[in-house]
C-alpha cells in the first residue's frame, strides 16, 4: 500500500460530513420532500451516504452522539430535536467499515460515561476492521440527560469532566502501545504466537483510573485512531493543543474563525507540536442554488417546515431561557433588555436581525436553522469563493459539512461544489493513501516502547 | 418476510459456533498446519467462517470475550492462553452483520464493566443493523485481570456480581421497551416524526443503577436481542430460568448433562415460563475422521503441538494449583492425595485417566485439550449418533460447537456432520425465518406498554 501513497497536500482542504441520527443539521431536514425520513437506523441509507462521500473523495464521516435525549421533558417538540432515534456510533461505523474503502470513520465517544479500557478496545477494533480509518471524537458530554441515564443525580462539573478526560486520553494512548508492531510472529514452527518482549503492561495508577493492561489487540494500522476534539472551552482547547489531530469547531464569521485558528495553533508549541499536526475544521451548512436567489429559496423552504412554537422554544433556549411568549410574533424583534438577566450580550444573529429589521418570527426561524455554525448560501462559485477565503485566509484547514437534509445537501455538495474545488486545485481528485492519517497528511505515531528501544540502541 | 417464515421445528437441534480471537478451542489450534494463524483480527477470515456457517444453516456465531488477559503474569505461556489477540465483539459482529444474511450474532458483554444504558444501546443497534439477528451472552466476568483494567483493586465478589447482573437485566429490558412498534410515524405532512404517546420513560431507581431513559432507538426487529446465559452457579441458573432464551453450558457426560437440563428447565415454571422458551446448548468439541482411528489421530496431532510445560501449568491450574513438578512425567498418574488440599474430589478426567492407566504427560495433554467440555471423536455416523442421543435423551436442545482449529474443524462439521443430521431430519435444510428468534423458534417479545394498553382496552 505504501507505494501507492502520495503525500497529502497542505494546500488542499480536508472535508468531513456531520451525521446525527434522524436529525440532519436543519431541524426540519427530515421533512424536506426529497429527504429520507427513515434513514436514522437504516444501514442501506447510510451505505448510500458513505459511498456518495467516497465518490466525492471526502475525508471522513463523523457520527455525532449524545447518550440522552435533550428536551425529553417536552415530548411534543421532540420531532424536531436532536437525534431522538439513532444508531450507536461504533456499531454503525463497524458496519460501514466493510462496505467502504476510503472514507474515515469518526465515532463520538463520551469519556464521562465509559472506561478507557473499553474505549481503547473499541477504537483499536474499528481501526483493524477498517484497515486504518478510525477516528475518535473525544467528548465529555454536554447535557444532564446523559448523567441521568448513567446513575448520576447531576451532570459532572465541567472542570471535573476535563480533568477526567485528560487522564482518560493518557490511559488510552498508553493502552494502544501495549504491543509493538512485530509483537505477534504467530510462528507455527516455533510455537511463538507472541513475542513476550514486545508486550508492555501499562500499570497506570492515577487520580481517576487504575488500568493494568495490556490491551488484547495487535497494534492497529494507524497506531491509534485519529483524535478529534470539539470542545471550545479553555480545557477543551488545552486538550486539543496537546493531543488532537483534528478540531471541529463552530465559528459564525471569518474574523472569529481566524482569531480562533491562530489562538489554538499558537498553543501547540508549548507541547512540542507543530501547527501542521492539527487540522482545524469549522462546521458549515451549505445551500447551493443555480442563483443566489434559488439557494435562499431552498433555505426558506426548509425554515417554513419548522412550526413556530418549536422555533420559539429553541430560540428561547439559545437566549438563555428568555420568555418570548409575551412579544408579538410579527412585530419587530423586541428589546430583551428588561428580560435578559441570563444573557450577557446579544448573540451575533440577534444583532444581524436588528440590522435587517427582521420580525421575531423571522429571527427565531433563522437562528434555529443556523445554530452557532457558519452558513453559506449561493451559487457554486460563491460557495467555493467563501471556502477558499476561509482556507487561504488562515481561518480553517478544512470544513465539517453539516448537511441540512439527506441525501440532498450531500449530493449537492459532492456533485457541484467538489468539482469546483478540484478545478481550483483546492481538493484532491484521488485519495492519497489507504489510512485516514495518510489522507489527512498526519504521520503514523510510533510505538513509545519501540522508540525507547531504538534510542537505547543508539546510545550504546 | 413473515410470509416466508416457517415455524422452527422443536424436533431439530440448534447449533452455535464458539469463537474467541486467536485461541480456537484447542490451545494449539493455531499451530495446526491448515489453521489460519492470522485470523484473530482479520475480518476477511471471519467473513469466510460466517459464510461457512450460513452454508451449513447454523443458528449463530457466538463471540466469547474477556476484558483482561488471563495469565498475563506468565508471558512465556501466553502463546497458548485464551485470546490474547481479539476483536472487540460488538464491532466485529456489526461488520459481519452486513456481510451475512442469516447467521445469528451473539456478543459477550460483561455486566460488571459496563452500564445498562450502553449495553442496551449496543444491542439495539446491532439488532437494527442485522435485521434482527443480535444476541447477548450475558456474563459478569470471570477473572481478576478484568477488574484490574477497570480501576478496581479486586474482582467483585460473585454474589455482588449477580446481584448487579439481575438489576442490569431488568434495566436493559425496560430500556428496550422505550418505544412501541409504531412510535415513529415519521410523517412529513403532519410534522410528526415521533408519536409522544408511544414513548415511555423508564425512570428506574434501584440499588445499583438509576436510569431515566428512553433509549434513543426504535424498537428493534427482535424486540430485544436473544439473551444467552452461561453461568452454571446458583444465581446464574436463577437468572437463566427467569430471563434467558439460550443457555450455554459445559457438560462432560450425558448423565451429567441430562440432570442439569432437567434441573434448569424445572426452575422455569416458578417464573411463569414454559421449558420450550429456553434452549439449553452444551459445548462440544468434535473431531471427525473417516475412521475412529483417524479422528483420534487428528486429536493426538494437535495435542502433540502443546509444549509439555504449558500443558502441565494449565493442568495444575485445573487441579486448583497442585504442584506437578515433583512427579515423573512418564510415570503413572500420581496419587495427589498428599498434595490436594485445594481439590475436594478428583475431576472426571482424572478418574478416566486412572482407569486407562495414562501417564501424567498423557493426562495433562488430554485434560487441557478438552477442558471442562464434552468431546466427541469418530466417524460422521458415530458423531451424529452421539449428538442425537443427547438431543433425544433430554440432555440438550442443541450444541455450542467448539472448533479445535479454524477453518478445519468448522469445515469438517458443516461439510460432513450437517448433511448427516439433515438426512436424519435432525437439522434444518433452510432457515425458517429472517430473525434469530424465528430460527430458534422463540416468540418475539411484545412491548410491555403495548400489552398494557391493549389489556386496558379490553377491560373497558
Amino acid at each position: 500500500m505504501a507505494d501507492r501513497t502520495r503525500a497529502a497536500s497542505p494546500s488542499q482542504v480536508k472535508l468531513a460530513v456531520f451525521m446525527h441520527g434522524n436529525s440532519n443539521y436543519h431541524m426540519a431536514g427530515w421533512r424536506h420532500p426529497d429527504a429520507y425520513a427513515d434513514s436514522a437506523e437504516n444501514i442501506e441509507r447510510w451505505t448510500e451516504f458513505a459511498r456518495t462521500m467516497e465518490r466525492g473523495k471526502l475525508d471522513m464521516l463523523f457520527i455525532a452522539d449524545s447518550v440522552g435525549i435533550y428536551g425529553v421533558n417536552n415530548p411534543e417538540l421532540l420531532s424536531y430535536r436532536d437525534a431522538i432515534e439513532k444508531f450507536e456510533p461504533f456499531t454503525a461505523l463497524a458496519a460501514l467499515s466493510v462496505l467502504t474503502k476510503n472514507i474515515g470513520l469518526i465515532a463520538t465517544c463520551h469519556t464521562t460515561y465509559t472506561d478507557p479500557y473499553t474505549a481503547a478496545r473499541m477504537f483499536a477494533s474499528l481501526d483493524q476492521l477498517s484497515g486504518g480509518r478510525a477516528g475518535w471524537n473525544f467528548v465529555t458530554g454536554g447535557n444532564r440527560e446523559g448523567a441521568l441515564n448513567y446513575s448520576r443525580d447531576s451532570h459532572m462539573e465541567h472542570g471535573d469532566r476535563y480533568d477526567r478526560a485528560e487522564e482518560f486520553a493518557d490511559v488510552a494512548l498508553g493502552l494502544w502501545d501495549s504491543f509493538e508492531e512485530d509483537a505477534f510472529p504467530r510462528d507455527k514452527a516455533s510455537g511463538r504466537y507472541l513475542d513476550p518482549e514486545k508486550m508492555h503492561i501499562l500499570n497506570h495508577k492515577g487520580k481517576h483510573f487504575s488500568v493494568k493492561g495490556p490491551l488484547s489487540s495487535a497494534r492497529s494500522p494507524q497506531g491509534r485512531p485519529v483524535l478529534v476534539q470539539a470542545g471550545a472551552s479553555e480545557p477543551g482547547k488545552q486538550l486539543t493543543a496537546r493531543v488532537a489531530d483534528v478540531m471541529f469547531t463552530a465559528q459564525a464569521s471569518f474574523e472569529q474563525a481566524q482569531a480562533f485558528y491562530a489562538h489554538v495553533k499558537g498553543r501547540m508549541a508549548s507541547f512540542g507540536r507543530s501547527p501542521d499536526e492539527l487540522k482545524i475544521m469549522p462546521g458549515v451548512s451549505i445551500y447551493v442554488g443555480r442563483t443566489a436567489e434559488e439557494a435562499e429559496e431552498k433555505f426558506q423552504k426548509l425554515n417554513d417546515l419548522v412550526p413556530i412554537e418549536v422555533a420559539l422554544h429553541s430560540f428561547s433556549e439559545m437566549l438563555g431561557g428568555i420568555d418570548l411568549s409575551v412579544y408579538p410574533l410579527d412585530g419587530p424583534l423586541p428589546d430583551f433588555s428588561g428580560n435578559s438577566a441570563r444573557m450577557s450580550s446579544p448573540p451575533s444573529y440577534v444583532k444581524l436581525a436588528r440590522r435587517e429589521n427582521l420580525t421575531l418570527r423571522q429571527t427565531a426561524k433563522r437562528a434555529v436553522a443556523g445554530r452557532a455554525h457558519w452558513m453559506v448560501k449561493g451559487t457554486v462559485k460563491q460557495i467555493a469563493d467563501e471556502l477558499e477565503h476561509w482556507f487561504k485566509g488562515g481561518a480553517a484547514d478544512g470544513f465539517n459539512l453539516l448537511p441540512a437534509w439527506l441525501p440532498g445537501s450531500l449530493n449537492d455538495f459532492v456533485d457541484q461544489v467538489v468539482p469546483e474545488l478540484q478545478r481550483r486545485g483546492l481538493f484532491r481528485t484521488e485519495y492519497e493513501g489507504s489510512t485516514l492519517r495518510e489522507n489527512l497528511g498526519l504521520p503514523k505515531p510510533r510505538n513509545a516502547h519501540t522508540k525507547a528501544r531504538e534510542a537505547e540502541l543508539v546510545a550504546t
